[in-house]
């Protein structure tokens, strides 16, 4: 008798589906076509020979230790190193509530595992991180939406949300978010830790961009303000590179141990040899802060040049914001267009971009779009952008050319 | 208002919780303690200089990819090598249906992902791996075990289970199990095979230890004896190094796409830099059939001088198995003992094992024991059979002593 697959996968499976934006950029790959649409780092960035100095270092020195199973926590000195400059940075730290995670990707997956029955509600920003949504969904979560406007996650519409909603825990990402490019400014961070902390109610704060700002400095972190109800996610994916997949989290004490129990069964730990190369490369005096100086530099440059060129090409009615860090700028296109149906025509341009409805939990935001500019060159970025304008240019004609067809044909009664 | 952790806690949290062995070897780091309980391979035989020089080449060739996002299904030339090895060795695998894994035990926790809804039933062998048991216990499985003896799981026993329970799949270690060290017979394999597809019901080919063979060649993989029902999975950790967290599995097509979704939430994909070095250290000549052959006969003697040992200072009464490969060997003492009580008394002998119940989803096996010899040296191996063998005896009279003693004791009405 054949198996037929369907009728044994588990209900959560019709949750899982492939990624929108990993199916576009198989589209995307043909190097004619200007790609905004990934969310890469500039590879012309990577620490490359630094990786290859300590990969060497750490094989010669220690090699049985790094090619052995290790720690379920981590390798202790990367983990002390971690809490050393994060609780430098002003955000709480201690080793021995840090876990390395294999990509903060994990810290996602292990947070559904813990938290998440079938339909128990997370409460996110609206737009949010598309793996996230994907990880919570493959615990079969619920989503309850926060809106945002140019100050972030609008804080002052969560106290309605916690009142009437059970939700087990609100997922932020306060510094230049993905994909909205947003920083969350300081007194709706203030609200949203009172609100949370009135209601009881734990935050996750996603961290990845945090540290490329590109002017001012550093808000105050969440955890900084509540380190008891705060979980702290980081990566090295935008500080060093993404392919090692190489993160960390912050958990409260209560919680630490639940975070150890839900990866240990899912890949019993992360790559030693991994963690004592990144440890390797952190420890060089000066190289991570010199090194996050220059693609703060080369990302600033970047950003400039797509904000200049969005001011020139795109038509009025369009607005987006300013991204003060991070990797993205977010754009909102007249009601009338559908970036989906925009998409065709932009990759007729040979450019491309992720329509904005990804990233809604509730399936808004049919007009926006997610723009990247730290994987493109500033010559390609000032074209990319020159070429999408024109697209949205034509499609805009084209939807009000329907609309008045559509007003001229006599309906019957 | 503090967060109640406990509250807000998935009800697959009490299915999750700190290892019996990883608690145990942390006991057992003291070097004056001959530890046979572990499961590592022998450090001294890691392939460090080979990894060294592997990844030196791939950084200096090919960086950009190595530190970049990679795809989830994996490193492309990796999937082809692993593919063309293993058709090599008579397992069917197709490039396109190999998915790179975080070590094997993600493949076990995407397992979980896909097929299993809370009180669905796996079916596996008693004793089986335990890492196995925690991946399916966080996704709330029932199991219903097979019994094993000499020749393996007791194939013979499956057509009544499959009909009286609704199985999802079946969860089978044929080669020099872990933890028994059997290797399941070639009719075994074929009455196993015959009797799953007659019900429809798939199976997961749990093989990390297969090419770890002492006498005689392998046996036809389950995989080879039915390509459409049997997932494979597969790890580096026993033929290079653990410490990389790297396996892959081969799914049948039908199926392949599910295990993509499962991953890309789990952790995007796993260390391009790891994939692709190892690709290199497999692709030179001959090498890694040559280390194979080399780590066969480092445990085969190993594996020798314990089996002579455990006859030599092993009181009557007591029974094992004889490895014919892989790393353990597994004992069976007089149902008067409970190993767990006799771990406290060989600890005081400054020896470790691990005791059976742990690998028991049934919590059966209180007279049995797990017992490693790959990663401990011959004269340490002779040594701590030699005070298990004491502290066996010492607990066999010390149970005698107490039996005869309540006999004595008259019972009151």
């Amino acid at each position: 008798m054949a198996v037929s697959w369907g009728t044994l996968f588990a209900d959560r499976t019709e949750r899982m589906h492939a990624s929108d934006i990993r199916e576009l950029l198989k589209l995307t790959a043909r190097p004619e076509i200007i790609s905004l649409a990934g969310g890469l780092p500039a590879p012309e960035l990577f620490p490359i020979d630094e990786y290859r100095r300590a990969f060497e270092w750490v094989l010669e020195t220690n090699g049985n230790m790094a090619l052995q199973y290790g720690p379920s926590e981590g390798y202790r000195p990367l983990r002390e190193f971690l809490a050393r400059r994060m609780t430098g940075m002003g955000i709480p730290a201690e080793p021995d509530h840090v876990l390395v995670t294999s990509g903060s990707q994990q810290g996602l997956d292990l947070l559904g595992k813990i938290f998440l029955n079938p339909g128990d509600a997370v409460c996110a920003e609206s737009p949010t991180y598309m793996g996230a949504i994907q990880a919570f969904d493959a615990y079969q979560a619920d989503y309850v939406t926060v809106p945002m406007d140019d100050e972030g996650m609008r804080s002052q519409d969560l106290d309605d949300i916690l009142q009437q909603h059970a939700i087990k825990f609100i997922y932020a990402l306060p510094n230049f978010q993905n994909p909205s490019g947003r920083l969350m400014s300081e007194p709706r961070r203030e609200l949203l830790i009172e609100t949370a902390r009135r209601h009881g109610v734990p935050i996750v704060e996603d961290d990845p961009y945090g540290e490329l700002y590109f002017e001012g400095g550093p808000l105050p972190s969440l955890r900084s303000l509540w380190p008891e109800g705060v979980i702290y996610l980081g990566t090295f994916s935008k500080i060093l590179a993404p392919g090692f997949r190489l993160g960390w989290l912050v958990a409260p004490p209560g919680l630490y141990d639940e975070f150890v129990f839900a990866k240990q069964p899912a890949d019993l730990h992360t790559s030693m040899a991994t963690q004592m190369a990144t440890n390797e490369v952190c420890q060089q005096d000066d190289f991570l802060e010199t090194h996050i100086d220059q693609i703060r530099d080369v990302y600033r440059e970047r950003r400039n040049v797509m904000l200049r060129a969005m001011e020139e090409h795109f038509p009025p009615g369009c607005s987006w914001t300013r991204a003060r860090g991070g990797l993205f700028v977010w754009a909102e296109l007249p009601p009338s267009i559908d970036t989906r149906e925009l998409l065709a025509e932009a990759l007729a341009e040979q450019v491309a971009f992720v329509p904005g409805e990804s990233f809604h939990p509730d399936r808004g935001g049919h007009n926006t779009m997610r723009l990247n500019f730290s994987n493109v060159t500033p010559e390609r970025i000032e074209e990319g952008i020159a070429r999408l304008g024109r697209a949205i240019k034509r499609r805009l004609a084209h939807v009000e050319a329907t609309a008045e067809r559509d007003q001229s044909v006599p309906v019957s009664p």
